[in-house]
């Protein structure tokens, strides 16, 4: 299947260092995944691997951020992998994507480990939301997935000493934290809080496979100041800011 | 077994409206008890159960801050079960104390269930740590109950519908919230932060018993004020010395 290209936006990332073409209508990217890219502890020449990585959003941001890094990704839905090949040529980056399910993976795929693997899973429940209207929609946000699930596929994708990074929601923690802990060692919770001394509703897990290290519960990372501060702009903290638009790294401790 | 007066101390917590005599040597308790009473929800007429009490510190400053809250502890070694009921004696405060271990409680305990119980436990793995000196102080700060224990004894002890709190390490966090997500719902966190920037090594869990409501990361209290600012005078901020000096409640929200 093929997008035309009025059912497309081109949107700029990394203050405008990566164009993106996403559906007008149905999952679209915004800050997260941008985040997530930016959490990786990549050094050039390694490889990562992207679980559900829709039209590319977070694999390019770290391919854009790391020279040399050797991008791979998986993805559910055809059209959006598309996108994602598509998204990778546009921007000069090199990403192999591959077509298919977290629990049947591609053959190439599963004889594979990575560097990195990193995952930003469907975020709402099915049993306690109403479907998106839009089949395409539904595939990236609703959830057919159980969470455990998507850890033990990165947790295999990754090489021993590797990392596994997911974002979610913070009131799947407990589950994930679970998930985490049963396979990889060395956690580290990363909150990401949206304003002065409110609860976080978002936030970045990190494991090592055969990591030994205590778990870490770094101070959380504020995205947006305070609400005195108004203007026609958005009003990202500077430390959000580097990482939005200058593309610098995000650093957990 | 009864304690000499010179080995112990009077010390002053909540700006000295509690004094407590604690052993010279051995487990003294410092703020955390202090924030993890701080921080229970508790009413008027409501009751509190303290498991591994001690010298009763965090039952007696619950009992100090909420009036008529009723008020039971169990502690392991006779000695601090003497100290507690001593104490509370002293302040003016009724608390039953029990002798007893977690996974044999005395009867009248194990027939009992409270609207609120807390937990401070030992914070080192006697795998990972070098044994105390003084046994009464390994009792308290080594470990040799599983940390599933004290919170599966915390859950029995509990209403339908009441709260359980502890105060642990953070590197115990993955082991504290799976034991809390078995057999509790609505779970909250609430990171300690020593200073701004810097990872929390200690945090406050709480679950309600029957809670359904999704899972919550609070933002996190800073306990210390930015190093720069340096006096005579510890340097507790304005929000953790409202509530270590003054009495006033830890709000998770």
């Amino acid at each position: 299947m093929s997008w035309p290209l009025k059912a497309l936006s081109a949107d700029r990332f990394l203050g405008g260092k990566l164009v993106l073409h996403q559906p007008l209508k149905g999952y679209r990217a915004g800050v997260d995944p941008v985040l997530l890219a930016a959490s990786v502890p990549a050094r050039p020449g390694e490889s990562l691997l992207d679980l559900g990585c829709g039209a590319g959003a977070a694999a390019l941001c770290a391919g854009r951020r790391v020279p040399g890094l050797r991008l791979a990704g998986l993805e559910r839905q055809d059209s959006y992998a598309e996108l994602a090949r598509r998204n990778a040529l546009a921007n000069g980056l090199e990403m192999a994507v591959y077509q298919g399910d977290l629990s049947a993976m591609p053959e190439a795929l599963r004889q594979a480990q990575f560097d990195h693997v990193i995952a930003n899973p469907p975020y709402f429940r099915r049993d306690a939301s109403t479907r998106a209207p839009q089949p395409e929609r539904e595939g990236a946000m609703g959830e057919d997935t159980p969470l455990e699930i998507w850890v033990d596929a990165a947790a295999r994708r990754c090489k021993p000493g590797g990392f596994v990074t997911f974002i979610h929601r913070a009131e799947r923690l407990p589950e994930l934290m679970g998930a985490f802990a049963a396979r990889l060692g060395s956690l580290e919770l990363k909150p990401l809080l949206p304003r002065p001394g409110r609860e976080s509703q978002l936030c970045l897990l990190r494991g090592r496979k055969n990591g030994r290290a205590a778990f870490r519960l770094h101070a959380g990372l504020l995205l947006h100041a305070p609400p005195a501060h108004v203007s026609d702009r958005d009003d990202y903290t500077s430390e959000a800011s580097r990482i939005l638009r200058g593309g610098e790294p995000l650093i957990f401790g």
